[in-house]
């Protein structure tokens, strides 16, 4: 741990979270500035802008250590839109603002018949049948079906960032009524750091205008890499078919303007409606396993990214490793029966009985450093003491230990879409 | 565990959590309508209002429950004001929509010598030295002076709610502009459940519109007792002093509208500054223990509020208990020079460093059943842990030690107040 026990540290770190403040750091003698520069990395706070400030000092050392260090500031999150419609004019009309300015990807679900109908003027790649079928063969257990296909997306993506968003869903307004851009908020998240180990009562420490509370230990609040950023929904909220069958009046409309930390060693029920995530990193511990014997075409009748949730929650904190969740919101459209639903969710309900107090007492061993290695240490755990509650736990560790060799073998790897 | 095999329970938890629109019960069965009274009981809803409501059907079978389980609906939350300014006359009237509601109690810091002055209108009383002295002797470590003196108060209360509040607040607004009821939103958080055990992503699911989201396991969906309540402040944070001085403009504008449980195992730094807890249930565990050798009269030179949450935090977790954080603010005023506090604010900073992981690895006993046994419990861990690497440590254990002999003899029995 360290101490602060000289007050120049103490300054730096304070420069580093005040650099939107700061217009000129010329005047700083030249050690300070590569010191302030290399915290200000650490500190996933080398925003373009940021960057430009300390190019604009014209000091040799700065032009080297960015070459040194090969920095690059662009930021492309992918975006694989699952389709059940298969007229997405709206839908992308709709997030035209925000993601025109990003290459995407679509992943048509294997069981839509119809061809798609895209608007003009997206940079965009979409993947259909015959390219899954042609990159993953018909060997596996993984099925790119359903709500499943946008993992297809996080497999032949090749970006860093990725950014996931349901086909139900169109941007939110903020508290002041203008239109959220969900992708800056989700990087945001993804490049400062996430405070697993201390709880911070002014919620993000790292969100302009707050900060740590009196009594945050120094020594945290550097912080850990953030990896996974859980949004959150207006309007329809992402509950369960039996309690939205019990309200079904019920909207969401209380916009909470925060980002949170998820503490370390706390489980919670992460939603893949709308998501981003470090693909470097944890990419092979998003998976589309868990497949209920009765799964719908609808987000209440489905559980596969529930799991997922668990698993990567699970790594994360193994491998001291941050997610965050609350802001940006999407504004979520009604769609299905709830009450229609109610017979085939039962088993995704009943499921979390048996898997939530798995997953809460699951420890991996310090071999695993790898999202992979987690995924199938997490695999071999499943099919050891869950398998024989429920056949869905032994299929679902089979694919798991199939989608890490996918990974391997696709994932890693260049690839060109079809269509 | 519950598992959830019949409409009927589930129905149920969703009514009690609907009861806000629900105007008549009348129409229910008998054996349904007790067993819905008895849930809402143990989620805490039973309110003022939906007592009436339960009342209205006019069935004998519910006034005989209320009759055997002694119900009574009045809250009182009591104030501990402590005070280093003599002068309450702008801080009571600005409260005084809220708090003349209620029975208040001031305690008059030690070192101030002058008279305090208060306006009228208002139900208290004034605890001033003699009557510690009195009640509480000279032969004990514990020190009502400063911040600390509030503490005198939540030994002599006899209410099963305290809410403690420092008397440089006052009410804040919401984002709507209204003035905030404190006291209401305390009270709320208290008598709702918490839910530590499993993060839900759209914060607190008691708070109307909200719900627990899709794989919230129905089994934790009853959740626990919350005995602890941690408000928050608009204007000046209860930063540390290095944070202030380092951003003296920054002042907290930001309305994050939410409440949520501070999940199991993870520890924050409580500030005394705008909190509310269950006496009964916990009043022990909040006590006036830690002095720093260079203790100063301004909350950036105090620990003794951070101590005594680390504290009551792990003593929650053992004893399953819940604590909530967010909602109400407070307004609070600025107060004091930091950069002049910076000298003195290394020890409390520093301390932070050896108190954490200390905090983070302490395991109660399975014998502590009380809040007074796991208070005993951590002073002796204390002594024995931290004991050798700082005196503060040493004086700290040994005053918690003294406090719970003073809570069984004062804290238990009635008091007259005095002046």
């Amino acid at each position: 741990m360290r101490t602060p026990s000289c007050l120049l540290p103490l300054t730096l770190d304070s420069a580093v979270l005040n650099l939107s403040n700061i217009t000129d750091l010329s005047p700083l003698p030249d050690h300070i500035l590569i010191e302030l520069f290399l915290r200000t990395l650490r500190a996933g706070k080398l925003t373009e802008r940021v960057l430009k400030l300390f190019i604009a000092t014209g000091k040799d050392e700065v032009f080297s250590l960015i070459q040194e260090l090969n920095i690059q500031v662009t930021v492309n999150p992918v975006l694989p839109t699952r389709t059940l419609n298969s007229d997405l004019t709206s839908f992308m009309n709709a997030w035209r603002p925000i993601f025109s300015r990003f290459h995407l990807i679509i992943v048509k679900d294997l069981d839509l018949k119809e061809e798609i109908k895209i608007p003009e003027g997206f940079n965009l790649d979409v993947y259909e049948k015959p390219d899954i079928d042609r990159l993953v063969g018909t060997s596996t257990s993984i099925i790119f079906s359903g709500y499943a296909c946008r993992y297809f997306g996080y497999l032949v993506s090749r970006k860093k960032y990725i950014i996931s968003v349901d086909d139900d869903c169109l941007p939110a307004k903020d508290n002041k009524g203008f239109l959220v851009d969900a992708v800056s908020q989700h990087i945001t998240n993804l490049t400062t750091p996430a405070t697993p180990f201390f709880f911070n009562t002014l919620y993000d420490p790292f969100t302009e205008g707050a900060d740590f509370v009196r009594g945050y230990p120094f020594s945290l609040r550097s912080g850990v890499t953030c990896v996974l950023s859980c949004g959150l929904w207006h309007n329809l909220a992402d509950y369960d078919a039996p309690t939205q069958a019990l309200k079904p009046e019920e909207r969401n409309s209380r916009y909470v303007d925060a980002v949170l930390t998820v503490p370390a060693r706390t489980l919670m029920p992460i939603s893949g409606i709308n998501i981003a995530f470090n693909r470097d990193v944890v990419g092979p511990a998003l998976l589309p396993c868990l497949r209920l014997a009765a799964e719908g075409k609808f987000r209440w009748e489905t559980m596969e990214d529930i799991w997922s949730g668990m698993c990567v929650k699970v790594i994360c904190d193994h491998l001291r490793l941050g997610v965050k969740t609350g802001l940006p919101y999407v504004w979520r459209n009604d769609r299905g029966d709830a009450i229609a639903s109610l017979r085939k969710e039962w088993e995704g309900v009943k499921m979390m009985e048996e898997v939530v107090p798995f997953f809460q007492s699951l420890r991996l061993p310090q071999e695993a450093t790898t999202a992979e290695d987690c995924v199938v240490e997490v695999a071999n755990a499943v099919k050891e003491k869950l398998g024989s509650k429920d056949p869905v736990f032994a299929r679902t560790a089979k694919a798991m230990l199939d989608w890490v060799k996918l990974w391997k073998s696709v994932g890693g790897c260049s690839s060109s879409p079809g269509a």
